[in-house]
């Protein structure tokens, strides 16, 4: 199983209820020794989840990357913001655009969530 | 064709236009005379739109059954709430993870909707 | 690549944030040369978007519409304001019932984005 989550808020709620997800899904395909790739591309206002400090977060995005989920970031929400990769937490993917992402995820098999 | 719904809004106004969203989906199939498997996987907050009391819309829910319409929960979501299946509208079908079966359904050649 | 985005939002902020990140999607594409169709379902609050006059939008709109998105919105949402297909902007397209195109297109391969 493959399957692309698509984030744009940056609020804290929506995003623990993400990561609330992410860790049933992960707990549910060890259960039924499902192969799981997992990714998140992360954009608009939900740039601050991947934040190393002021981010109350940090600490669950870091587990779940130690459980395979990658976090891809936009770099049209970078350039909007004048961040860089390394002012994100590390092991943090870039794609030039995250819809563009998402679409050929789709297009190759990958399920899509919306959070 | 085969669709999957994903809902986790408890607000009256988000659930009502699911509902008529399905009631307009399964008027154009019966038109068009094409046969169509709905789910509606209801979680995080959205759990109230499937209480037997004090829900305006079990009504609509009920109707949209009959119309073989299946409303599936989520354990973990009931489990949040201390409730069990028998504390909701009856016929609704229980699946351990949310995501996990919006996945499962998406890989099968599912079509999903997010409301 | 083929993809059919969905958006019920009347929030200008919601409507922007989706006309730019279809000019991100078409220029990453033009980029990376990919073929992509564009469809946009425009339904429930969001018909406003499509209004000819009062509509700080409706140029983006135009300019998107000629790099082939296509712009299509649901009759039942015309039916609920009492209006016409002649209110709103040239080149939109009709559906009978939005969510039945958006299941149509995702059962025949198009991936989908939800604003």
């Amino acid at each position: 199983m493959k399957v692309v989550f698509q984030i744009t808020s940056g609020d804290a709620d929506v995003q623990l209820s993400m990561l609330g997800q992410l860790h049933n899904l992960l707990t549910q395909a060890a259960i039924e020794q499902t192969p799981l790739d997992v990714e998140v591309v992360v954009h608009g206002q939900a740039w601050n989840l991947l934040l190393p400090a002021a981010n109350p977060l940090a600490e669950k995005v870091r587990l779940l990357q130690e459980r395979a989920v990658l976090f891809i970031v936009c770099a049209n929400t970078l350039r909007g913001r004048e961040m860089q990769l390394t002012d994100l937490l590390p092991g943090i993917s870039l794609v030039p655009a995250a819809i563009f992402h998402l679409v050929k995820r789709q297009q190759e098999g990958w399920a899509y969530i919306r959070c």
